[in-house]
């Protein structure tokens, strides 16, 4: 039985579908100019269909960051880790700066929420609940490296993490209305972790 | 005759007027929130008169936006330039972070025309030039102290001026979301700072 439904019927599948075009489409136009029918255009889909997932512009982009926030989790935890500090840390930033069309959608809906969740308790909630696990996850492994004798004693890891995100969530903003400063920013990046991150 | 014209007839204060009560009101309810007829309110002026300076959504972001140019350029201007280099970057890139309600309004500005300038060719124009002149003022500034030797001949000052910029954006828009890490923003810029700013 289960042969004769056209894969599209598959709940999980069609969810990554929708997803992926509406994050291919906020890519492209940018919240501003993504609406439902489009999506539903872009998909294949009726726009009822595209209605499951979400009703409203505050929906679309509820759901847009929640994908993203499941690849974005992907990406880090297929960062290999057994490099040196200085590899692993920046593995780990390079895993969401826009430096390809994947990455450039994510940082994208990320800057959009961000500016949305300034003075907007629910938005801002949400937001300052992504920076803690992030924050938590880089000190972790600071921690755990400082354990292995990497990281000198005399750095306090949860400020070294909060820089290190700091300077990539800024040289992505940038990457995203500058697309021709890449290498530029990757340098300041590496300027950056090689001079926070020394060996004790 | 002069003693006679009310002072809000003088062209300049008036514009600097309703640019405050603009600022003001983006600060408090962001661009989204922000109308000509609210301005007009706080500014106790008609409707036609606030017209003079922004007609459009846009016209008023690009009308915030060279106000905050200004107030920057003056407070940056003002910053005090006897002091170590440390002292002085640190002052400097103080002068931008949103630690009161006029820098909070600036930085809410410079964040909402960042991300707008994505794919948008007169925004992202307007926002590079921005970024080119504040990043050729630093690595001036950094070049000047290596010659008189207080920088190591070691360092790129074009990538530490990206470097110590892009740290500062990417707090202003956590401190922006999250009032409550003004604390921990301020450690993580100076761990920066220090780091990238060693003696020679």
């Amino acid at each position: 039985m289960l042969a004769v439904v056209p894969p599209t019927y598959n709940p999980s599948e069609r969810r990554r579908h929708v997803g992926n075009v509406l994050l291919e489409l906020i890519a492209d136009e940018g919240l501003a100019g993504t609406n439902i029918r489009a999506v539903a255009e872009r998909a294949d889909c009726s726009v009822g269909a595209i209605q499951k997932y979400f009703r409203t512009k505050d929906d679309m982009l509820e759901f847009a960051l929640q994908l993203v926030g499941e690849r974005v989790e992907a990406r880090l935890q297929s960062v290999d880790r057994t490099g040196t500090l200085v590899d692993v840390v920046r593995s780990w930033l390079l895993a969401t700066l826009p430096l390809d069309a994947e990455r450039r959608a994510e940082a994208r809906i990320w800057a959009e929420f961000s500016v949305r969740a300034i003075g907007h308790r629910p938005y801002s909630a949400a937001a300052i609940a992504v920076d803690n696990d992030i924050r938590a996850a880089l000190t972790e492994y600071l921690e755990e490296e400082r354990r292995q004798g990497a990281v000198s004693a005399d750095i306090e890891t949860s400020t070294v993490a909060d820089a290190l995100i700091a300077t990539s969530d800024g040289l992505a903003l940038t990457m995203l209305y500058d697309e021709g400063r890449e290498v530029e920013a990757l340098a300041a990046l590496d300027v950056v972790i090689n001079r926070l991150l020394p060996l004790p």
